[in-house]
């Protein structure tokens, strides 16, 4: 008998309506015979109602507690879905993380899975019942609720998958896949049949906020085939795998774009060991994340130039620690607010040359100037101007056959 | 040093405001160098909602999931209240009642509490800890949440009071404490200073709201003196206790009254052994109460007349059931459905002779007829017509000195 995994996400258990149709769907599976184990994250708006909550009674409201507090969300979801299996005939019971129990390490709010006792689940699942395990949550060895960061139900969807060693693990969300690039960018956008886990993580790290990357690292790691798809419309959805069976000889499976990026030129650099260093310590230690970084060739030996892209946001802040930066010299800086990093992301490109300069080639048909680029194994980016994010976006599509 | 238990009920935690006047409560008895521990019901209107999205889901939601469903609601104020105190700088924790834990026994959603593990606890409280205790839950043998019966929480409180040894239980609620008499139908119903738990046990089942019989009758049992005062005002409340000191000599300590009964008579029934349980034996089967009962002497030793009274929603059911019962035979039916019960209550009155009378004097000479009477050692009760009930209230409340 074949084990599935059905994760459901906030939106696909939003009210009580949902809840209904979730059930179906979960007997749907049933009736095939598999095996089913759900999980399910808190109502969409519970866990922000609830982290609202404790901010108005605290600015650094206590950890341990703060996760006691949003791990309520998943436990009235679930508590909800199995008394509806039952009322439609299906055997199922709600599994709270600490009934297994799911045992995690690391801090409160950002714990990770450890380990969970599947002995009764699988008890259960053998007599034909269906259990419901909350999402996003476990405990640690001091029998304290710890939860695993936001979206960390997908998490537990994926381990659990792991331990009862299930066939399949189902991701419900409200989109129906992941998308060649982001259909609000680019009418043409598909929805992806088969993705490999790596191109899935540098979609996810690149915006596509289908899954959260640790998640698909996690099912990298344990190699877990996910299928993601929508609860709200019955069609297939992307299938996260490393398996090559049945994938198409696409080369480039998607393509990302971000936003609200900024490109900062320091010109003049003086060039020594270590400058770049002096210069990226301060944004680190104020947390601004540094995105792509090129530093050209020094002219003479002793000056160079160093371009790099931040988030608009972080701006005014890194310019400032740049110029109290009392380390480093320079004869210029230079900002520009409205840039974008376009990626094309596909394992194919490994194996097929002249992958660059056919991306060149589509921008420079369209006129669009390349700012930064910076590349990967499975994966190519460019910075450009903001206001040729769409037209980038169409012609690679095109160029690359996804339309 | 002195051991307190706190309760707070939904209303005094029912919002961010009154949370954070709770915790400062809670801080006041910590500067009298107590170690406390708070015990917390749901939020106001939480329970409720959830007990209505059961049922949206299913007219026979699975009573283990309603438990597991409405236990988060403690679980939320308590985690609230821990984090705030830890803001206002008081170490806290929240304690859910399976990391104790309480073990209860009993039928989900009406179990009862056991035994309380209290080893963690009392080490925290050594310690300066104050531990929030979520009320109104426990698990069973099966490690399943079970839910103890509305207002439950006070229950956890009384039975964590005799565990810990606690000095003092108080339970904060939304009155000041238990009064002479319902302020609403007299206007110099005063607040009592001491009752004894039997007197209160008599008010509770008699319709005053502040406590659940069975808390009380667990209190009594446990002998853990409990304070009852308002969260919202700092004035002392009532203390419900067995210790006879400092009770001044006072005989009534409050008057109840009932409302929507009515009285049923039946008229000359053939009177035989075994014919009252003959009529109430439907009633019964049908849950029914039936409260008051009078049987009148039989006149010629073969018909008698049988008066009860039972809540006015009950009186078109009982009419039918007593008229399909085939196993007695009656003259006529008659109703009274505009009928009150009112009682004095003291356990003065066993020492003292004449009460009965005083009570019966006092009613007549305000031309009030009294329907029905019963007696207990502590309690006795009138039946009066509905219209006379605050009249009959202003007297009583004068003649037995409570204004």
């Amino acid at each position: 008998m074949k084990t599935v995994v059905l994760k459901f996400g906030g939106t696909s258990v939003g009210n009580i309506d949902r809840i209904k149709k979730v059930c179906k769907i979960i007997a749907t599976y049933k009736k095939k015979k598999y095996n089913v184990v759900v999980i399910s994250s808190a109502m969409s708006g519970v866990t922000n109602d609830l982290v609202n909550k404790s901010k108005s009674l605290s600015n650094s409201f206590d950890l341990a507690e703060y996760d006691a507090l949003l791990s309520t969300g998943e436990q009235v979801s679930c508590a909800l879905i199995a008394g509806r299996l039952n009322h439609i005939g299906l055997k199922s019971r709600s599994w709270l993380s600490w009934q297994l129990p799911i045992v995690t390490e690391g801090n409160h709010s950002g714990a990770r899975i450890n380990k969970i006792n599947i002995n009764e689940l699988n008890r259960y699942i053998k007599n034909g019942g269906i259990p419901v395990v909350t999402g996003f949550q476990g405990i640690n060895k001091n029998y304290r609720i710890t939860t695993i960061g936001r979206s960390g139900s997908d998490a537990t969807a994926i381990m659990l998958a792991k331990y009862i060693k299930a066939e399949e693990c189902i991701i419900f969300t409200d989109v129906e896949g992941v998308y060649t690039t982001d259909p609000r960018q680019h009418k043409k956008a598909k929805k992806i049949k088969k993705i490999f886990y790596d191109e899935m993580l540098e979609m996810a790290s690149l915006g596509s906020k289908v899954m959260q990357p640790t998640s698909i690292q996690d099912a990298k790691l344990n190699e877990i085939d996910i299928k993601v798809q929508s609860s709200f419309a019955s069609k297939s959805g992307t299938l996260i795998t490393n398996s090559k069976k049945s994938f198409s000889d696409q080369i480039i499976t998607g393509i990302s774009s971000t936003k609200n990026d900024a490109k900062i030129t320091i010109v003049g650099v003086k060039d020594r060991p270590g400058v770049a260093a002096s210069i990226f310590k301060p944004l680190s230690k104020n947390l601004i994340n540094v995105d792509m970084v090129v530093q050209n060739i020094s002219q003479n030996g002793k000056n160079t130039d160093l371009t790099f892209t931040i988030k608009s946001e972080d701006l005014k802040k890194t310019e400032n620690l740049i110029k109290e930066n009392k380390s480093i010299s320079y004869k210029k800086l230079s900002f520009d607010k409205n840039v974008s990093k376009v990626s094309i992301i596909g394992v194919g490109m490994i194996t097929t040359p002249g992958i660059t300069y056919r991306m060149f080639q589509a921008l420079a048909s369209k006129k669009i100037n390349i700012l930064v680029i910076s590349t990967s194994e499975i994966k190519i980016s460019v910075l450009v101007s903001a206001k040729h994010v769409k037209k980038a976006i169409a012609s690679l599509h095109k160029e690359f056959k996804l339309d």
